[in-house]
């Protein structure tokens, strides 16, 4: 234990900025190629595309009228207004979902509704609002209007063999909208990161579980799980592992052979990290790539990469497992979902104006919770949520976080933060 | 026709400014009781809570320690430095998962790793860092420690009895963590709204086939599908109904027995307005609550109430049917799920400077898609994407959008927006 303390207090010195120790993550998981697999484009919601795609046909492939009103020709408009009317001969009728019959000529027009198809002839869209009535086959035009108004073009919308969507986007519902309209039926998307997750420690039992005394119930494993599936990954739970170091390595190993990510938690004692230290560098190459980061609440995570697994050594604290997830977890799941720059990826925030003196120490990133109350400006007011990094309710209570950078020893009061949303 | 375009001219005097629409509908909505459900926890992730929870017990129930080091008696220490230290023998050992034995005496500590549970007679925790071996039974104390610091007290994290979380709370992964926290096995859920899907128009076949001259794919089902299922709804697809009122009736009311709200879409020429407005009012009481709103794109939109089912006939052009999804169908299904006060729901937003003038009517709520690029600041630049509101591929391109609001006509280059993302 001496040895342990000497080692802890040195180690300080050595923290890796936050910043820093997520490149060396990013950049060692950037290298593995990643699988990908075809999905029926209704279950490809929330997937990551994998290759990009062309329109394989124009969108809309005939052009089409956007208002209510007359096919007619541009030209016959010319001048046109309520002081010097044009008038036009109602010559034909567009009906909807069918081919327009005949040819608009001059002087004439065509009865049109929105989304009727254009009849020769015709190159624009008189709205009904713009014309009156003079009996069953003749209008009067009270306005002009130019070659392409009122109508969306042979391929407007997207035209043949033009890029619709690129590998790495992500399939909202209105992309989904698009490649149904282009009359795609499956995509190339990528495999779903599938992460085990696994909690240590002699003092843990299954939150399912009534605690004997002196222990105290799992609640990493769950929330880690949640984080994980709201990012699409399939999660497997390897259960609680004792502090034996050889049950502990069979179970990350098999873990790590299984996924892509590996996430244990708990061992904040420095017993516990020494053990999840000697694990990662005896599953295999590279190894450990980060051991401590200037963070607040989070210090003691461990990140190692071992066959292309990412392996993360998570504090026990549910608080800081959760800040490591945030900063840490959550942007390799992402690259390794197939996202291109995860650290690029927008965040959702709020501004919000702090509501006290806040105070940090300088040389680490603090990550400090926050409920958001109504103010009587704009923006809303950021309360910081006392509590200890053991304590979950706070993370509960809280709608997000802002940082106070390395640089920084505080905030005043009234300074304006970012808030993070934990929504 | 001719009554049809007056009345739409008529109409447009009348329109119903965005907010005040959004009022009617939340405030019709709101009287309607919420089912509940029984959920196993795992499975409760992002469900709304359907009643107030409070703590079963205490969490921790024993003080723990929240650092590695000796388990003390604060007064032991008072005044200690590293020029003037104090000494403390090591009298017992806190074994991790068990109740502690013996009581720590004056002049004493125990061993105690973060977790381990305070014995009886200490009143804080000494970091190792703090202290120097002597040898095996004695340790130099060289920093005084006050009660209770470094450890969490019992009830610190939640207190028995006392509120937990709120009916109406959306679940998410660190709220399934405080919940396992406190050995809550299922919790009583709102249920999740149902949602009936049409699709409207002679023009329009389902998008999986490959559509004959003159007709298009069917978009929209599928974009609004894939919202609503991202907010939690279950969805039912009715498929595509014919511009008849009878099989369209007879469709919109079966959809709206089943279900807790109804979409239909298309209908953006006058007929299929009018078709809509005559089904939801023969539907029953109370019809139509909104027809039109001061808004682009989206103005034609229809709102209804039938027994308690929302209806929305929404308009054809997929960019106006999102757009209306996004300002009122959205809160209505919050609102449905069990969210309080869905009109106060914090929206993820990015601030973003304009990159070009850009002009709006006043009058009408204007939105307008954007796309958000790099820029040398910390703000990106916000880029309008152009195009009709009939071009969903418009959509899929917009990373969010920013309104131009009614008094407004219009913002300059370089003004600050805030972007609510489409993410």
């Amino acid at each position: 234990m001496t040895t342990n303390g000497l080692k802890d207090m040195l180690g300080r010195v050595s923290l890796t900025p936050v910043e820093k120790a997520r490149t060396i993550l990013l950049n060692a998981l950037r290298t593995s190629a990643r699988k990908t697999e075809t999905c029926p484009l209704p279950n490809a919601l929330d997937r990551i595309l994998g290759r990009n795609l062309l329109s394989p046909e124009n969108l809309p492939n005939h052009p089409r009228s956007t208002m209510d009103g007359f096919a007619v020709r541009a030209a016959d408009t010319f001048g046109a207004s309520s002081s010097m009317p044009c008038y036009l001969e109602i010559d034909g009728e567009v009906a909807m979902g069918q081919m327009p019959k005949g040819t608009v000529r001059q002087g004439k027009c065509f009865r049109i509704a929105t989304g009727g198809l254009l009849p020769d002839g015709s190159d624009a869209v008189m709205m009904f609002e713009h014309t009156i009535p003079i009996d069953e086959k003749m209008i009067e035009v009270i306005k002009s209007v130019g070659v392409g108004i009122n109508l969306i073009n042979r391929g407007e919308d997207i035209a043949k063999e033009s890029p619709a969507l690129s590998k790495g986007h992500l399939l909202r519902p209105q992309d989904l909208g698009l490649l149904a309209g282009l009359g795609i039926s499956e995509v190339e998307v990528y495999a779903k990161p599938k992460v085990g997750i696994l909690s240590t420690g002699d003092e843990i039992v299954p939150w399912a579980e009534s605690p004997p005394p002196g222990k105290i119930r799992d609640i990493n494993s769950i929330t880690l799980s949640g984080l994980c599936t709201r990012l699409g990954a399939t999660v497997t739970d390897y259960g609680i592992v004792t502090d034996s170091e050889r049950s502990f390595f069979a179970t990350v190993e098999q873990a790590c052979n299984e996924n892509d990510v590996v996430l244990f938690s708990g061992g904040s004692s420095v017993g516990m990290r020494d053990l999840g230290e000697r694990v990662i560098e005896k599953l295999g190459s590279p190894g450990i790539l980060v051991h401590g980061v200037a963070l607040k609440p989070g210090k003691p995570i461990i990140i190692g990469l071992s066959n292309g697994t990412a392996i993360f050594g998570l504090p026990g604290h549910p608080v800081s497992a959760m800040v490591c997830f945030e900063l840490f977890v959550d942007p390799a799941l992402q690259l390794i979902a197939g996202i291109s720059h995860p650290e690029k990826s927008l965040r959702a925030t709020v501004n919000a104006v702090l509501d006290r003196n806040i105070n940090s120490a300088a040389g680490r990133l603090d990550l400090v919770r926050v409920q958001l109350q109504e103010h009587e400006n704009d923006m809303p007011l950021a309360v910081p949520v006392p509590g200890k990094s053991g304590a979950i309710s706070t993370l509960s209570r809280a709608h997000g976080y802002f940082f106070i950078d390395e640089a920084s020893q505080g905030f005043h009061k009234d300074t304006q933060v970012k808030v993070h949303l934990l929504s």
